[in-house]
């Protein structure tokens, strides 16, 4: 995620640059060729190309929401994991009187998710916090994550009953857990359901060819400043279809991306902390970005 | 559901191929008509057209909007089926002791709500996660997933029972089951209550009749081109109506429809792979679609 | 609710009728008088009609949003109180261990709400499904919907405390019933609250009076064939104004309106199964109209 | 809330009155200005207005639907006060076993909400409803609708200890008392946040203005009937802005306010009667407005 | 928060000045070019700024929706801790049978998270309501509020264990502690990530571009008067623009953001008088504006 103004800015500018490069060599060919050999067939009306004009507007405007809705979510959803992480940490302490192995093995839980959700190993850290035995109990299995929590409900099992706690106070852990389990799925739905083709490729391809004809329909009447006028106007749109373009996936490896390693950095703080131990420093953004 | 993008652009093109070739036929008979007979009547100023244009454009963008989101209801329904049911494989080892013909019982509903939800025969699928007992016990029940999750209940209580489990603990499951029981009722809404007509229907029609008076307005300005200028303007209008028409049916046998067989599969390998016994792999998308 | 696209096309059109002949009386009216009287005062700019067209179209998206959420919620609530009445039937077996007179109450309670939000006299329906002793403690109660759940939670009671249910399961139950609660509130509030006139009675005053000048502005340049023109443009904002007027009375006696009771059928099936009771057959549409 | 549509429409005109004198008279005389004097400095063209118009129109969309979100958010905090009181007023009979003052008190918690939102006085209305012990404890606090909800969780627990009742069940009104107090809050929080002066006070001054200039850019095209067409474009305006100011504050002592007071008598008819006492009528909107 | 609309609009008008004068000076530097140079390459036609300038709105629109929003969510989690803290200290009452020194700590909790949020000191505030104990225990650690959350539920199981409070009540208190985890959770969410680039950034970068073509395409229409209608239209892009600058940070030290000051002191009051102890006056607005 990018929490520096400026660097966001130069990145936005960077990746519009080819697209611009292109747009602005497309109208000085126009303009050539119309103040050259006046082709009578350049002499179009304004009326299609303002008509497309809002339309797209319009249709980018409701793609970008929803990417950005999607974004959004994704990082709603991994906050609720760090809020039940901690309440489930409190409750370690509070319902089940004590078990630093089971918190230890949440911050497992959220490095394992961010993991699957990205898709690279993270068996390291993952490992790290995980007692031998639950180590071995989920290894091999598909879903890290959904292993973990599974198998911290095990747990929680074993020492509810050798601690006589009552059913109540294991039920309500066991709703901790239930609630992680959404929060999981939900960011596995949102990796797993791109955002639909209608709102991705097609405003993309609409664009550039609105960007094409955008010249042929200004060049009778802005004559040798075209390529100016058109290629504002072409940064416009390009530029909105950058920002749903860099919204719609919110786990992949890019400066866009949701910053699952600095909400994992803070779980882990935050829990370590309540057990008063060592703490790591929280993850600092690098160059404009936060990993 | 369409997961590669070329795929899903040629899949779009070539169902707008039709209306296209309709749409640049009229296109064609309208030049000649204005070109040949140079009709008086057919010098009709820009005016209504792009305020109609306009106002298309807003309509449709109203209702594909509310298409996705009663796409993503469903998706985000579904979702809540796959983390409850993960959440009850995991309640039946924590709070009830281990129960693996239920938990093989939530892997049939399942595949019986996605039977019910398109309208499809899955008993054998449904019936191999199934005792006998319980396979006979929902059988000539018209709601096949609802049936099944009451037996759940029924079989929890007996096996709270019979264990003395804690009837705060069985309550909770319970509470899991009314979560499931939610997310299907809320799966049932959506396909029992089709998009309201103004919403599908009518833009439809108004599309096709905009795209016929969109060429006699451009003629008189565009000449000879008006075909390429009306289609490429007609051909945004019928993109944005496919696009509702795509989303508006979230689980009709279509590459754009929720892809109900891979997360009943998820749900088969999770929930297979808790009670330590052999999974399938996950679905692979066949030709770009996830089934 | 329409659920046959032919018959909604065709009722919207016959509903759109009256408006369209007037329109189209009007338009005729303003052509005769301007080709054959030539009134100089009628030669008025386009601008006025397009910023108001679009202002309209805006306008009527909004308010036709509204009335569309107003609607769906409708249909929500009417979801949901279908799953917490499957849940509770369900929660008599596995929570009290059965108590068919009460999963018989909770049909009735489908039945009377569904005649308290449609103004209409259910009471054989309703009694049908209750003990005679709580058909006579409900009598004369205002709100009977509200009574029945009120006497269905005192019986739940009577049943725990005979039955030494554990007040944990009792809880549980009487949860179900704040849920079913709940449900009913929000479907009453949307009876008892109107779409603020704003929304309602003031778009569909403006949509006349722009109907009323757009033939003044267009008959300059379309001449003879203003009519067309204008009806066509008018039919647009006539429709878009219908739709708004059929969503936001979703309780009504009207085509559009939520079909409870088909609903209230689908409860009483599924609760009737439940029981191993013979159930009624599911509710089909008459004329393309789910009642 | 105006419930009757003729008042409605009415009381807008009304309203909007003044706003449309005095933008008429401010049309005749810049007609007469142009008319008589012909300055040549009002030969502006269309531009500006329109583009103008366009963002206005949306700003105000935007503006407006903020608004009635905020009302429609108070309308259903309400219900859910509602559908709580009477769900509380249950579990007094089936989990406390009858305590008819605490529901009588739960009436006077509805009222002293109200005369919080509103800032009048209710003391008569809500001590009619609370034992003697119990106004005297509520006495002198700033937040009286907390409080009743506090010393009600109070006597709960009195009752509950003296009847032996189980703690679980306890725990159970208690989260009823917490949903109530969300309700509150969430209520509260409506009537301490004005809508943001961005969201009401600009888009008023940008109205003005727009319609001080209205008249100036139609005044060259339109001649002497530019009052007309003025006065109808600034009036779609002005009442654009009429119903967002209608709707930011719903708590008011105004016409379009929540009706708190029908509310209120909702609550007091259902819980009286489900204690089997007297209960007064429904309230009845006078000349339109249900108070 | 302002609440003051007259101190609103000044302000709003202080804060555009400075645009507004640069945006003056331009418009004249142009006219005097155009009128005493007549440079022929200004004579651009509207289309460009018309398009760009609707393109504007509606992207604005959006990206305020969505800053409105933030702030909205920001007001609504605070309303949340102000909810639960009050249910939580009657919960000290009815579930726990009093605990004046835990109600005093959530005061502390709430000025916690309030100095954490905005990035000042707090200690003296918040140490005032805690135990020396407590406040040597939450000493060093990262996140105050966090901590005294872990330490007050580590403090309640203390006093059940002491006084033999039943789990199922313990569990409801837990709970309380989650939903406050949960909304302190939101509330970082929202702080720690600032709107993306693209709709905080970009949005202003343009609105200066477009004021900077504004004038060049008014002024062959407009001459001499350029500079009014420039500054016009201009200012109603940076007032759209100044808006979602306000509102997309919550909390940070300016008079746009949410009242924390006034929120924690209302938490203080109500709490306080539950205690029957002394409570300090409500918060009163500053020259117009809430702290």
């Amino acid at each position: 995620m990018i929490v520096d103004r400026r660097t966001g800015v130069a990145r936005m500018l960077t990746e519009s640059l080819g697209s611009l490069g292109a747009l602005f060599a497309w109208d000085i060919i126009v303009v050539l060729i119309f103040q050259l050999a006046h082709r009578s067939w350049m002499d179009q009306p304004a009326l299609p190309v303002s008509l497309i004009g809002s339309a797209l507007v319009l249709f980018m405007s409701v793609r970008n929401t929803t990417a950005y809705n999607r974004w959004w979510e994704a990082r709603t959803l991994w906050g609720s994991v760090v809020n039940n992480s901690r309440s489930f940490s409190r409750q370690m302490a509070t319902l089940l009187g004590g078990a630093p192995e089971l918190t230890r093995a949440m911050i497992g839980f959220g490095h394992a998710l961010r993991g699957g959700l990205r898709g690279v190993d993270v068996t390291p850290e993952v490992q790290r916090f995980l007692t031998p035995e639950l180590a071995a109990r989920v290894r091999g299995r598909r879903n890290q994550a959904n292993a973990i929590l599974y198998e911290i409900g095990v747990l929680v099992r074993v020492q509810a009953l050798e601690r006589k706690i009552h059913p109540a106070a294991q039920a309500e852990i066991d709703r901790m857990l239930s609630d992680l389990a959404n929060a999981q799925g939900g960011l596995e739905r949102i990796r797993n359901t791109p955002l639909a083709i209608q709102f991705s490729t097609l405003p993309r391809l609409l664009v550039r060819v609105f960007c094409l004809i955008l010249p042929l329909s200004m060049v009778q009447d802005l004559g040798w400043i075209t390529p100016f006028g058109s290629t504002l106007v072409g940064f416009l749109f390009v530029a909105l279809d950058e920002i749903g373009g860099d919204l719609e996936s919110p786990f992949e490896d890019s400066p866009h991306a949701v910053p699952m390693l600095a909400i994992t950095r803070t779980i882990e703080i935050d829990l370590l902390q309540a057990l008063d131990e060592p703490a790591p420093e929280p993850m600092l953004p690098a160059r404009g970005v936060l990993p």
